[in-house]
């Protein structure tokens, strides 16, 4: 799989030009079974870089309703030993988050050294459903592009990788699963009214994503734009991003405790 | 008092160039009575300040050893009610501080709505004590200044005001403040071997203010070089700073509640 195809760096970015249904030439059994080999991989790397200590990795996922990204965590991440990786939920604001900077719940939830943390959305709310619903005025969230941008430099400069996903379908893919979940007795619970609501901004949210794909993808923290009409094949290509990266960075083990080849454990 | 003598943005500082035993042609009498009158006007403006609810002012106090930030706090801020007003201290990093980024510990204590946060040193240490110390590489700590600058301009769009204060005293009067530590007996305690030690590197630290004021000085930040040798003048300098500040800032009280001239209360 080549990944330039997926990444994006500082350069303006029209939505259209992306496929959201590509598989990769693959089928769906042939898909789930080179996840399933990335996932092992991947628990194997996530074990070095828990003993390793010394690098932190943030992953960021942003989608539209019904993207995926529940489906992409469980998968990708769920294999992975709890110990070391986090997620977190970013919600509706709480009255003691908005009495701060919109970083502020997001900075304090950045990876320890040793941590993979996930973000379920995240400070890029700030500027789309923000920005759709004019929660703001325009000249502040169009400040927040570049306060994001130097934020995540920060990070980076004071040690920690980033990864950020952003899970692309179709809106002709979201009825599809909107649909689902009316008809699933399982899914019902997910379905919000206010989904039909949000889904009437298709084309805002569109070119909020646009623009926040355009102004805030940079060298050091570049975003993917990962096709996710088909599960599997979203799976494999952020399973694929993750193991690429953690196989890029220094993963070496402490040093040994001194003098341990001459320790004799008694009976 | 003019405090365009001591307020300094975006431009090269010499330190020489600041006296430390500035006294406003004031004897110690007539600057504390002036400073009680300021603290008292301050107090007003700090209710209003909680009850207004929709500003965050954050005070960053750095100083050389003795150079009198618990001293500032307790005359300037110990007469404002202590519901709307936060003192954060920060020590040598604890070892969940040292394992994320140095801003992390620092945004997580940010001013909330109508709060007043004072800072007693804060997230510049990491380009003072890190620095004369080399704690990290300098190519590490040099990219701080703009990480900072980017921070606080942050905090200024999403609705924070900083005020930021240098306590800047002579190494006569460190000698002095030190010997008073040695001999008097309810200061002893203050007294640590260390600080001998952290005032052998004097000119390093010179070098390293020097340059924090010229770097992290800007329009919507700026630095004050507050004289520092005379407690009562280094008091009112303070005072005035904050006064002026509250009272540059829009203070309305929130809406009354709906028909409160109807209301009858019951025996």
């Amino acid at each position: 799989m080549d990944l330039d195809d997926v990444r994006v760096t500082g350069k303006q970015v029209d939505l259209t030009d992306f496929p959201t249904d590509a598989n990769g030439g693959l089928d769906k059994a042939s898909a789930k079974r080179q996840t399933a080999e990335l996932t092992a991989e991947l628990a194997q790397l996530q074990e070095r870089f828990w003993a390793n200590g010394r690098q932190r990795l943030l992953v960021v996922l942003q989608a539209t309703d019904t993207g995926g990204k529940d489906g992409t965590i469980r998968n990708v991440f769920g294999p992975l030993n709890p110990l070391g990786v986090r997620t977190v939920g970013f919600k509706v604001p709480t009255s003691t988050e908005l009495a701060h900077d919109y970083l502020w719940r997001v900075h304090s939830q950045v990876p320890a050294n040793g941590e993979i943390v996930v973000f379920n959305r995240s400070h890029y709310e700030d500027v789309l459903i923000v920005r759709v619903h004019d929660l703001v005025p325009q000249k502040r969230w169009k400040r927040r592009y570049r306060h994001i941008v130097e934020f995540e430099n920060m990070l980076v400069d004071e040690g920690t990788t980033i990864v950020k996903c952003f899970l692309h379908i179709s809106k002709a893919e979201q009825k599809r699963r909107l649909q689902e979940r009316l008809d699933n007795p399982e899914k019902r619970w997910k379905f919000s009214p206010g989904d039909l609501e949000e889904r009437s901004f298709w084309d805002d949210y569109q070119q909020a994503y646009a623009d926040m794909l355009s102004k805030t993808a940079t060298d050091r923290a570049p975003w993917h734009i990962v096709p996710a009409d088909n599960k599997w094949y979203r799976d494999l290509v952020v399973a694929t991003i993750l193991r690429d990266t953690l196989a890029s960075l220094d993963l070496t083990l402490p040093d040994d405790p001194p003098n341990l080849d001459s320790i004799v454990i008694g009976d």
